[in-house]
């Protein structure tokens, strides 16, 4: 099912403006070329604007946001969105810094976002206006779990109608929901957690997949989770005795790099509610 | 005949200074360390003079530039010529944004460097005023292909007439040329294209090749693009079923660690025209 | 006996904040992640404030210092002394220009750091007010080798003294002093200096060693040293034929990542003088 929206994005190789942290940013830029797409990085306001308008999608992301990149982060938004061209928003720390949390808030108030892609703690603090976010990790009380996965279903439904925009919460379960339609999914290793950017590579990858799939972003965005999280698996059964997080990381790209609808299409695991 | 000029970056250990983009940066500083220099990067206007100061060559690359690292391209470039010092522009993205194209235009336009290093895009761009690059990629329509191979020959030593410095437009097809005379290079590999940086990587080398050898500026900067295709041969024979561009990558930077010139002088395909 | 200090950071997984360079930065995130801390990373000063109120230490590199990062260093810095967070200085290239020795030596001045972490010709930078650091790496003259070790202990436990801060040495034989006790290191391989950044992970570890273990502070930072070193010797011999640097970089975070508090008992080679 999901496989199809892999294909698309290897078939019309997006290019993907990312405004975007300096820790995670060459991860972001090979796991976007792993998928099929193309990366480009800008963050001056003026040339972010401009590279902006020749790309076919925008990722920000707020890891090591300063003054100048925040100017662009907005800037660039609204050139986005008044191309049309898809917008994600990563929130990363909203919850740890009033910064974090007032940029984050303030881009979902003035730019549309398609898709909002963070961890628990930091989707729960753009609702409730602050949060208690564990550095640029989730608070573990916040974890979605089979426990409270009837609420979460309620509570990113509710988020996703509110803003008007794809939310995908991310953690050991993913949930990715609009209004109407939730995508539980159980992909993925608890040892990715031990990587640092593996969300931030999703929010590149996510960002793909709904440029090349401009008619099914829900599916679209659904399928890049599950895309990552088999990355994860595959790479996990791939690793050797003494080898651990760095080799971790590198055999996760290489996972997506040789994925293909067909391996997505077995491997994705998740149900619709 | 090029593998010599290897051994003479392997003995002298040229530091390199650059002013680079924070995607692919750690990129440039291991392929500098694999190949026998020693990197350094500095952005702040003054500290880039300084720092410029004290190494054999700077590295100029646009990828991610803004106001303030624009000043220290302007102001360590001029400081690099005023000692005499190697310089390399690596004009990213110009074609793509004006700040890009601008940026470099005027950079040759105050400063003449030893070699601009791009892709047919970027060069074409420079030489034009304007362009069609694809982001960061060279648009398919301007590749050097054996069709077009003569007038692309005559197009980059004109340019290097023009301008006063060595040329090298880098793609399927590489060639390193100066007003008189041009190699035509066929090392490399297509996937490497699939991978952040190698562009990057190969100006870094590239710096260091000239300032290890500045008696034979055209040959040495045609050594470093023989290399680094080698590299990229050596790095796909030695991947490994289920291996992708992440450690392509790693197996790229390994193989220039483990390059030798009598490798080099075996491996490197060129002719001169 | 060391070996308990790498436990207490896997059991109190302290967060740690980063003002760090952009070169090794992903590389530092990894580490801390093998070694069980999680990375934070921020440089807008506001921002850098907030986020060093949450965390556990600091690690201040001055490694691609500019004037806003700089503004960031001395407020946080002032925030994690005023809260009693662990407080650790990497001087990068002190010496090498007059911003990165003025930067480096006014924060010692303002700020009282738990630890000072450099080379050989970055410490003696700091202690004379000027020095030759040859690029990022010191310079060989500067080297601790066995002909000048009683000197070179002396010469660290005097800036120990002098600054109240632990000195932490490192080359090819590293120091870790206050100014009663030297830890003198023998774990580690010349090779780890063909890979940019190892300097730069190490102070990130030593600084979550410290944190876990604020009661033993000395001890914990010769155990981040002995743990790096031995990491690297591990890592090489895992090195398969054709393996070179950027490899050896993975291997080195993987053997983090795998080290136990035995195998680090077993394998660090140390003395007290």
């Amino acid at each position: 099912m999901l496989g199809k929206y892999l294909e698309n994005v290897r078939k019309k190789s997006p290019l993907i403006h990312n405004i975007t942290n300096y820790v995670t940013v060459n991860d972001v830029a090979n796991v976007l070329l792993a998928c099929g797409a193309s990366p480009i990085m800008a963050d001056e306001p003026d040339d972010a604007v401009e590279i902006t308008a020749i790309c076919n999608g925008l990722n920000i992301n707020i890891g090591t946001l300063n003054s100048r990149t925040i100017e662009s982060m907005f800037k660039a938004g609204k050139k986005a969105r008044e191309l049309g061209h898809v917008l994600l928003l990563d929130p990363v720390g909203a919850g740890a810094s009033s910064l974090r949390t007032d940029t984050a808030v303030n881009l979902i108030k003035e730019i549309k976002f398609d898709v909002i892609r963070g961890n628990a703690s930091e989707i729960k603090t753009l609702v409730l206006g602050s949060g208690t976010t564990h550095g640029v990790d989730a608070d573990k009380a916040d974890a979605v779990s089979d426990e409270n996965l009837s609420f979460m279903i309620d509570f990113v439904k509710d988020f996703a109608k509110n803003s008007g925009s794809i939310i995908a919460l991310t953690g050991a379960v993913d949930l990715v929901a609009d209004a109407e339609k939730c995508f539980v999914i159980r992909n993925g290793r608890p040892e990715m957690g031990r990587i640092t950017g593996t969300g931030c590579q999703l929010s590149g990858i996510m960002t793909a997949f709904i440029a090349a799939n401009p008619e099914n972003k829900l599916e679209a965005a659904a399928a890049a989770v599950c895309l990552m999280g088999l990355a994860g698996e595959i790479a996990f059964k791939n690793l050797q005795p003494g080898e651990g997080n760095s080799t971790y990381r590198n055999k996760i790209i290489d996972a997506v790099y040789n994925m293909t609808g067909e391996i997505l299409d077995e491997g994705a695991k998740y149900e619709v509610r």
